[in-house]
């Protein structure tokens, strides 16, 4: 049984530290934390075993060691001799070899060329003269970024090199560092991947979209949005490909850039929990600290525990212009609904520090990013505050929300048919669809990959209409694994039949959800149905819709015809 | 701003405790905690400021309040004498005028009677003898429960007298306790719904069904399973009530029984977090806890956050035989898909004794109750070594998973069109549904009910089958929220066109999902595809089976027919 009190050494005690420890004492499993005295996770772990140092110090490592079964790292700027020193008493998760290899970033690089992993070219400097800069410049073109092999987080020990004017300004701002250059990759979005090593397995959690602002983690959507699902499983793959690379067991945040012709590039890996990561606590089965724990304690993990539950969108609480500007935040979410709100509890906070995080879920993306959007906004004003910051006018990295239900037609003479149920989608559902042209016979392409990557996108519905040869829902729902609605659009000749059964008899195998002639309120009902089975305040609004209804035909008419008699309510009418 | 620190007191510190201070943990609040040393609550919550003693000791209670902005409870058997000593100097959320009367559980039906909440009958002893009770049994009828007035929970206290022969077993199990006499409640279900007090409004927590095993909640399905909508929010509104007769904020657990002809009787208040609302920890935007210090604290609670985010099924592990076998259930639960352990570290164990829960979620309660069962075998298996259980058979409180797809039609003539999609969804979706013959013209009025509970029960979408004259879908439509779709059946006239008109062409207002004629395979697929937009693994199988459909169709019969040629290729045929 694992149940006899498993001891795990944690090299940091800060919000990661926390977080681990947080699982920890879920499962009762006896952490004990290397830091200074009241860090983060020693706060919410009660005992007189911690060791009091810095996770760096030889000796303060030795000391922790002594009294554990694992010792894993919140941070991969630890000392790995330390660590390799300490191997042989007791197992280190991940290994020190690939916190040594990935500690340094160039290493690192070099390591992962050898599994061929996509990754931007990039330049060893061995003198960081101008000169030698200048000819790798050459070689890479510019913009380039020149980074520091080690010691670079968030944004720090990197410099984006313009031109060769910029050079010398590079060289000084990392003077004295390990460098290399790296070839600009012109990314059309940021994906990362979570990925826990187990004893015998690679797992991985979606790939999730990351908006970074001031070179930190601002926004993470999972998720990733507008990704087709075979960008999303590619990230995945690429993702433990890269973790596979490396020796140990345990949870690896893997960054990537995904490019405008689709291919995806490593960015870079951590050798820990990550920040990407901090979704998986509300929005998935298992967090990834859960598996972490579990992986490094060879405990199983379920695959289906590290789906995704619903979607959710997790923002960072930065520190502010003032200690506490950055609690307007997590007083704003207080009010948002489905906001769960993380505090780290590190004090008072330092512009640009990580003071928290809030993770929104729900049904659906569009809902979420609804949610959120309020506390983009404090946080977009919280930033405008900052001294640090010069930039004249903060701008979010949220995008509009992304729609539930897409609505596509065979002609823009459908529109008016489609009209409607557009506007009772919009204006009483509160769902603002996704309107196209797409012809099955026009635009035969087109009409594919949209429904193609209609389920990717967010959307759990579409609505198609067509008149006469009426190919479109049918075609629509032979690219698509959603639910299709077909409205039969009457025509000019035929009364609208040959429509209904051009969209009503599909063979066997490929379902179009067909309403009536012309009626496009019914399709968006149907949709606003569909919707409703897991969207309990979209269910409410159909049952108001019915209820409104009854009111209208027994009350208002029924009573009136009483009032009035037949004979002159038909005059009336 | 609130986070100037708030200090909550806690009297006790156990499982209820730890998990207010998990909550209070991730909003830096300050707790501090009234119980003995290294109390689980304790363990989480590593400072000098916690009180050593027990929470009835009134010198301690007022040593903690000294030190606290707002002081509550995590148990109702408190000493409201010290918290009423204290009341001047510090806030006690819920207030001890209601902690008093709910503690003595006479004291709270003859509150509750005030406010016209339904109970059972009951009638006060004020002697304890026989004599007494064989009067009041013959008020009340038997069998009847005989009551202790204080310190009773989890069945402690409380004795069932079946007939006037076990009068006097009864007085000697209960002696020198004030007591009380119950009407015995014939109930076909246990209800429980969590209710928020704050300053200006009472909050409800979905209805939740409770199982109780042995006089212990072993399992609490969230929502309640077969119930109707109406039920569910006559619960929700008869625990509001009931706890609105209370003065003071915070969270309270409201047990009710559910009858024969859906009347409800409350059973009893705890003014305190509770069992019955674990799952609201991964089942809801926020826990029970958390929006228990939001209300003792006056910080907002957004009413969509105590929605259900997802059915969830929380099973409580109990002490077994053994001070570990327990944990059995919890190693167990290490591959459970989606499953939640939280462990309460207790130390050994005792037998009955409440040691940890696990919750459960799944984007439908099948699921979720699919997930669970392999652990209520497990409990099932360690209860039935416990010494102190003399039952032979360990009996689950689980029934049948509940169907998620409703397949209706209007005559059993219908059913060989409907066989191919039955077989489809079961044996390749895995998906049962659930399948009933409920004519609209021959039995409209349980055609009606079925519709109206359908979504209640579970039933995400409904397909209705019928010929002729074919109303069934439509009707189905009409008093229902959830998707319909509808199979035309060929009749013996007309070819089935008659069937298609009846069941496509309805009204605005009323939608149905029409497939071709006969097809019940395409509505079959369009109900997993309905399903498949929010779960991810049908959607899975929806691709598949489209895949295969390709490969059959390119791959087998067109190498086949290019092999053969066209003319042998049909001569085959």
């Amino acid at each position: 049984m694992m149940w006899n009190s498993p001891k795990v050494g944690i090299l940091g005690g800060g919000q990661l530290g926390r977080m681990l420890t947080e699982s920890a004492n879920r499962l009762n499993i006896d952490v004990r934390i290397l830091d200074a005295e009241n860090a983060p996770a020693k706060q919410i772990s009660a005992h007189e075993n911690h060791t009091v140092g810095h996770f760096n110090d030889q000796q303060a490592v030795q000391e922790l060691a002594k009294t554990c079964d694992v010792v894993t790292a919140e941070i991969e700027h630890v000392n790995t001799q330390a660590l390799e020193a300490v191997a042989s008493q007791v197992k280190i998760e991940p290994s020190w070899e690939a916190i040594r290899i990935i500690q340094n970033k160039y290493d690192q690089k070099k390591h992962l060329s050898k599994f061929n992993i996509p990754m931007a070219d990039y330049r060893e400097l061995t003198q960081n003269t101008p000169e030698e800069l200048v000819q790798i410049g050459e070689q890479l073109g510019f913009p380039l970024m020149l980074k520091s092999k080690t010691l670079a987080y968030d944004g720090r020990g990197n410099y984006p090199v313009k031109s060769k004017e910029e050079i010398p300004a590079a060289l000084e701002a990392l003077k004295e560092r390990p460098l290399y250059a790296e070839k600009w990759a012109n990314f059309t979005m940021e994906l990362a991947v979570i990925v826990v090593k187990t004893n015998d397995s690679v797992l991985s959690y979606p790939t999730v979209e990351t908006v970074q602002e001031d070179s930190v983690c601002k926004l993470v959507y999972a998720p990733a949005r507008n990704v087709s699902d075979i960008i999303n499983k590619k990230a995945q793959e690429l993702a433990r490909n890269a973790v596979a690379a490396f020796k140990g067991k345990g949870v690896f945040g893997v960054e990537m850039f995904l490019l405008e012709d689709d291919s995806i590039l490593l960015c870079e890996i951590a050798s820990r929990v990550h920040n990407s990561g901090h979704y998986t606590i509300e929005g998935c089965g298992l967090s990834q600290f859960d598996t972490h724990l579990r992986a490094i304690l060879d405990l199983p993990i379920p695959a289906q525990s590290v789906e995704l539950r619903q979607p959710s969108v997790m923002l960072n609480i930065i520190g502010g212009a003032t200690p506490d500007s950055h609690l307007k935040v997590a007083e704003r979410a207080l009010s948002i609904p489905n906001a769960s709100i993380h505090l780290y509890s590190k004090g008072a906070a330092r512009p640009g520090r990580k003071m928290g995080h809030i993770t929104v879920t729900a049904a659906t993306m569009y809902e979420a990013e609804t949610f959120i959007q309020p506390l983009i906004d404090t946080v977009d004003e919280i930033r405008a505050q900052r001294s640090d910051i010069k930039t004249a006018a903060a701008k979010s990295g949220a995008s509009k929300p992304t729609p539930t239900v897409g609505v596509i037609m065979g002609s823009d003479s459908d529109l008016k048919t489609l009209v409607p149920g557009l506007k009772l989608l919009r204006d009483y559902f509160g769902i603002d669809p996704e309107v196209e042209i797409t012809s099955a016979h026009r635009t035969p392409n087109y009409m594919a990959e949209y429904a193609e990557k209609a389920a990717s996108r967010g959307i759990k519905v579409i609505i198609a209409a067509a008149g006469g040869a009426a190919h479109l829902p049918g075609m629509a729902a032979a690219h698509t694994a959603l639910p299709v609605i077909g409205v039969p659009v009457k025509g000019s000749a035929l009364d609208g039949v040959d429509s209904l059964y051009s969209i009503v008899q599909m063979p066997r195998g490929v379902p179009v959800a067909t309403v009536g002639i012309n009626n496009s309120i019914n399709a968006a009902l149907l949709a606003a149905r569909i919707l409703g089975s897991y969207e309990p305040a979209v269910q409410r609004k159909v049952e108001q819709y019915a209820e409104n209804a009854k009111v209208e035909n027994l009350e208002l008419k029924g009573v009136k015809m009483r009032e009035l008699g037949w004979e002159k309510y038909f005059e009336q009418m």
